[in-house]
């Protein structure tokens, strides 16, 4: 057993700063153990109250009959320290400060207080999450004292020094099929950092794409071999904020980290194979392909769309993420032509054959031909979704529906002879039609078909899923 | 009264092949006519019927009692010469071929068929827009036999290459509340090219801004001069498609264009100050600001927003999109300390103030703060949608709504004083928040506030719009 295991699965978490009145900076999190079926016990702490939501009430950690597994504090920076030699008075072993008003205001206050509660964490056996982060978030122990509640556990890890996107990749990733593992932020890093957790996420069994979002990175050398390794069994996306002045600057008053330099960046994302990312939904993105794609065996791309200027869209689109849209095959094109009227059509790459994304008959025989043209290695379908509210994109939606549905059949059923994706094509910003794309967006990624709000984002996750692979590739070969 | 008058205000038009079945190619055209409410006498033709739809068909253009105006053809392309030689006959001087099937097939015979059309154009006195394209769109004339039924007329114009792209501005630009003067799609350009709209455009009391599709340019050194001279007083952006190998090709299957270099375009760019886009939603987001918004006095964007992950990644977007987030004045942070917890808080840019964002009466103190500080030329509002079904963002919607209203008659207030936009952040590709975003979105966009779905596409906007200003501004000093 790891020792962050009690971390990860407590068996009971003590809150201090709870309060009656909605203040205290822990009684988010201590409302979120409750509401979101935490199995353990919950022990509220606040040194002046006897009771909390009903709740017999702690003075300090100490004071509680067992020593809690994890002890997470929302309370003043200025209390901070106190609370720590409480916990190691109490024997604890895992605590996460939520707590903010360190060095990241960029105050002499704030520096102090960070010099104080470092020192303590260093002295001491505690193994400390923060200060300044949302800490801990393992669906399948039910610990989810922050983000979205969680509607199962999975295969994706976070480990994160922003709270915010920690908490928003929770909800964004539920809308697309995706569950997590550990989602762990960690803000200042005064006590754990990056190499800890990932070195446990290395032999997690519940872990098997680790995605990353940092700020600064200290012990860069230590994480950047950790990382390559790791790499070639799990995949590692990271995502580095601040690597324009701006962003370093806003780096400095988030968590007073050191946002480093392009180039030392550059050199990391070359030397370690790691997936870049530059959002939550990029990490996402690459996500989806790593687990409902194989790879695909090369960079050209069959573009299965509609629409002249779209087929040169989607053609730029692809080319400048780095992919290539090749000819295909003189056999495909004839057969091809044998089932499309050429007159404003093309059967040319991209397909532009608006008409037959409506008939579900020819729209599976193209699909199966052009799925077996030894020219192509992957197939991006350009979707439309229709608009029940305007007549210009009111088109025949059961039709559409049948031929959704037949494309996550074929989707799954040829997983691993050709790798698909879907981009969708939305047509306007009202209500109705972003109403329609959202379902039609649920419907590909519950069925486990890779799905894209547009076809850069889809262009760049494929793309960067192929560098994964090459990249392996490469390494194997030299070893 | 310029000559292209009688093509975009037409009191006549004969659509050439309409049929009882639907099948007719220029069935769409002529059935949009009627309901789009065209006002003049529509003429349908077809040589196999005396009746088409109720009314009276004539077996050709010639047959027809008075010389319509316009005359669209949606008839098979080998049937394309005869119908032209029939229009001369008949001394119709407009035409707009919608009948594809020429050069862009790739094939002999529709080369040799473009051979001949191009011929019987250029030794006639025929203005056509064609072949192979949608046509013309003129809401104020209620000419809208394609696109969007207009909800009413306005200042932009779009000349396209593309028919699927003037089609989708018009629905897309709506949902901004922006309209269109002329919208024009002129496909292959065998008669009339972008350089004769352009010459219309350029004195087109009904146009302020003229946005443009191109696959390929034929005189562009014309073409060139002329959108440099127009740009001084009428803003042009520039869609070029297929600026990549993949794009080139599929530009070969559209419209049988020639793409052109890279660099030739670049030249282009940089000789003619025209603004680049690569989408219609690029075209779109840069008119906002052409439209409701005074010129940044320069590139330094105050970022006001929510979340240390989030300031980082908006510095981030805001930096690689050429804008610049600088340090706000002391005096400015010193008022804000005295308003904002530091805790939780940033009060630098971007102001990472979450709660505020949920609270009136600060949120307007801070707004008119920031907005008077010296150092700063333009406000970047990142705006949070509730998500009524979620409770991690079921946030205060009273709240939300208020402060949103506060905002947009800020914006009106302070228009010459400090321009604005929102960046739109959304949590969720789920129904319900969709939904919200986008009538969110709608409320501001018809109130006139510029609004982006990204931080990204506000920034990249925001950046063009900021470069068309520098570019004129030095060519003022040099003339």
């Amino acid at each position: 057993m790891h020792d962050l295991d009690s971390m990860f699965f407590p068996k009971s978490v003590a809150v201090v700063g709870v309060s009656n009145d909605g203040m205290g900076g822990g009684t988010g999190f201590f409302n979120r153990l409750i509401k979101g079926g935490y199995p353990g016990k919950v022990y509220p702490v606040n040194p002046k109250m006897t009771e909390v939501q009903g709740q017999k009430a702690y003075p300090s950690v100490s004071a509680i009959p067992e020593t809690p597994d994890l002890v997470i504090m929302g309370i003043p920076a200025t209390a901070v320290a106190d609370a720590l030699r409480d916990c190691i008075a109490a024997g604890v072993k895992n605590v996460h400060i939520f707590s903010s008003g360190f060095t990241e205001t960029g105050e002499e206050k704030g520096r102090i207080l960070d010099r104080e509660i470092t020192a303590i964490i260093k002295n001491s056996d505690l193994r400390v999450v923060g200060p300044n982060c949302m800490g801990i978030y393992v669906p399948k122990s039910n610990l989810a004292p922050w983000g979205n509640t969680p509607k199962g556990s999975g295969p994706l890890a976070f480990i994160s020094q922003s709270g915010g996107h920690g908490q928003l990749i929770t909800e964004f990733a539920q809308t697309l099929g995706i569950y997590f593992s550990k989602v762990i932020s960690f803000g200042n890093a005064r006590g754990l950092g990056a190499y800890d957790f990932l070195e446990y996420l290395k032999t997690d069994p519940d872990t098997k794409i680790i995605s990353c979002y940092f700020e600064g990175m200290t012990d860069g050398n230590r994480v950047t071999r950790l990382i390559r390794e790791i790499n070639h069994t799990k995949p590692v996306i990271v995502w580095k904020g601040g690597l324009t002045e701006s962003g370093a600057r806003a780096i400095a008053s988030h968590t007073g980290s050191l946002a480093g330099e392009t180039k030392v960046w550059d050199a990391f994302y070359a030397q370690t194979g790691a997936i870049r990312a530059e959002s939550q939904e990029e990490i996402l993105g690459v996500t989806q392909l790593f687990l409902h794609s194989s790879p695909p065996k090369g960079r050209r791309v069959l573009v299965f769309a509609g629409g002249g200027g779209n087929s040169v869209a989607l053609s730029d689109t692809c080319s400048r993420e780095g992919l290539v849209v090749p000819h295909i095959s003189e056999e495909t094109r004839q057969e091809l032509n044998k089932m499309i009227r050429l007159e404003g059509n093309s059967v040319r790459n991209p397909l532009d054959i608006f008409s037959v994304h409506f008939d579900l008959k020819t729209f599976s025989r193209v699909l199966e031909l052009v799925s077996a043209d030894p020219m192509i290695d992957m197939i991006l379908i350009n979707r439309s979704v229709s608009d029940p509210e305007n007549g210009m994109f009111h088109t025949d939606t059961t039709a559409e529906k049948r031929i959704n549905e037949y494309i996550i059949e074929f989707a799954k059923k040829n997983a691993d002879k050709i790798p698909l994706a879907i981009a969708l094509n939305i047509h306007s910003h009202r209500p109705s039609p972003a109403n329609s794309a959202a379902k039609v967006w649920l419907e590909f990624a519950e069925a486990g078909v890779p799905v894209f709000g547009s076809t850069t984002s889809a262009a760049r996750a494929i793309s960067r899923y192929i560098s994964y692979h090459e990249f392996q590739a490469k390494e194997k070969a030299r070893n």
